[in-house]
């Protein structure tokens, strides 16, 4: 196996973040973080809105000709303290194209700012707004990537728990569900994982959790969730990440619960490399994989 | 007069540039300027396409239903030393959608890493892209914003220079054209412009420039060039801006050259004002104006 040299791309990128981010203040991270962008392609024939959704800001993301009653609601990652709808925008178009439906990009309130729970109830507030806006919930997916998969799987549950409908489909791209940070990939993967070491992660949940008690809380910590009757949920993951085992694991969790899971793990791809969509063929490949999957589920040919 | 709430966003977003850049590193100071897109609302109905023009890359900008062979060729501004394609993608995209036109928003090479006259290299080779790819300059608007200003003023010149083609109409946003930065506003407007302090100019002049010698080189200096025969030129600027001089002064080159210009100055409005584009009233209303002018420069009804 060997990776494209397209995408070393973001490879490049994780590397001079580490480097940089030595003594950084958080405003100086958050702008960092905002490159995530830059290994993106922007996609041709999609256009943007920006809504203010039940009090949440989003942006759509509408590929001409895509389904208009077909919604990923995206929820970015960055360890709930960075990123953002700008950062993740081409993204998500890129999956809404493949898919030929249309994205809402979430911009949920960030740590420490606002801890845990303020990103589920932003969610939360973002699918109630879409129900009024007349999209069902069958013709919804949760999407997100790492920190952003924890949200769009604990959405879902947390949905459930209000007797809320619930979405068609889960994607969790690169998730990071573990707050115990206990996977054996964090330091297996250690040396070939160029950004999510052990560190970065720790200082995302002590920015994310008010106490490090609520590690072991299910709506903190997806992986302690009883996945029985959950939606389908479709994994993708890169082989070398410090977080691969926290894809292993939801996934063994599901399907001991009797629910549909995929797990599709790039070798040697690193965290969330489907940031190089529409520039490395691995990326496209599995978002195409995604699409494909993801369709049925919407109740699209 | 007064101004309207909604533009104080980006006195905002300035002001903590000013508070965070202190001490700040060249790629700290870069990734704090892209936040220079977050004034401007993403504008609905406008898709974009990433090229390669000519060894220099750019964005296309495409509203739809706008006329694809009327074109803006849209020099980002950022002091030669920041800013970007991404920076300025939705600025242009508001512009070139009012105009009904397409907009390329050309990532020239930055300084210091590529001192002057990179910059004007890589716009000409741009527009000699554009030519191959069947646009004509007479349907071709450069347009520009602080030192992208500049450019948009000085591409002109260079393609006069080698007996080129060129543009039909020129449109300077907030432009910083003097080099020798003597302008009467820089001291009488300290108080009142939020963001581009002398040290601050002096900074990006620095990094521009090989020698401040070529501050009284024409090629670097558009206020030291002559402006017979030169295209129609369109300046919007701020009142509150320590570079608007710079504008009145090259307005005033403009019109005793016996050439068209348009002075258009906006009361107590911030340095590039116009990225408040979708979200205040000054900055659509200037663009809305900019726009009416541009139409019928580019042969458009």
């Amino acid at each position: 196996m060997s990776v494209s040299k397209e995408s070393l791309f973001l490879n490049d990128l994780y590397s001079s973040w580490l480097r940089r981010s030595e003594g950084m203040d958080l405003a100086g991270q958050r702008d960092m973080f905002e490159e995530w962008h830059l290994p993106t392609i922007e996609p041709t024939d999609v256009t943007y809105e920006e809504v203010t959704a039940n009090g949440v800001p989003a942006t759509w993301a509408k590929p001409l000709g895509a389904a208009e009653d077909r919604v990923i609601v995206f929820t970015h990652g960055g360890g709930f303290v960075t990123g953002s709808r700008f950062s993740h925008r081409k993204l998500a178009a890129h999956l809404a194209k493949l898919a030929g439906v249309h994205a809402l990009v979430v911009d949920y309130r960030l740590a420490p700012e606002a801890k845990h729970p303020a990103q589920l109830e932003d969610c939360i507030a973002v699918h109630k707004w879409l129900r009024t806006q007349g999209y069902k919930a069958e013709h919804t997916a949760t999407v997100g990537d790492s920190a952003g998969a924890h949200l769009a799987i604990s959405t879902v549950f947390e949905l459930a728990g209000m007797a809320l409908p619930i979405p068609a489909a889960v994607v969790a791209l690169s998730p990071w569900l573990d707050m115990e940070i206990k996977g054996l990939t964090i330091e297996s993967n250690d040396a070939v994982d160029v950004l999510a070491k052990r560190a970065v992660l720790e200082m995302m949940r002590e920015n994310f959790l008010t106490d490090l008690s609520e590690a072991t809380d299910p709506r903190a910590n997806p992986l302690l969730r009883d996945y029985t009757d959950f939606p389908p949920v479709y994994v993708s993951v890169g082989g070398y990440e410090t977080l691969l085992d926290d894809s292993r694991r939801v996934v063994e969790l599901i399907e001991k619960a009797g629910s549909e899971a995929v797990l599709d793990v790039v070798d040697e791809q690193q965290h969330v490399f489907h940031f190089n969509a529409g520039r490395a063929p691995e990326a496209d490949q599995a978002l195409n994989r995604i699409a494909q999957w993801l369709r049925p589920k919407l109740g699209l040919a």
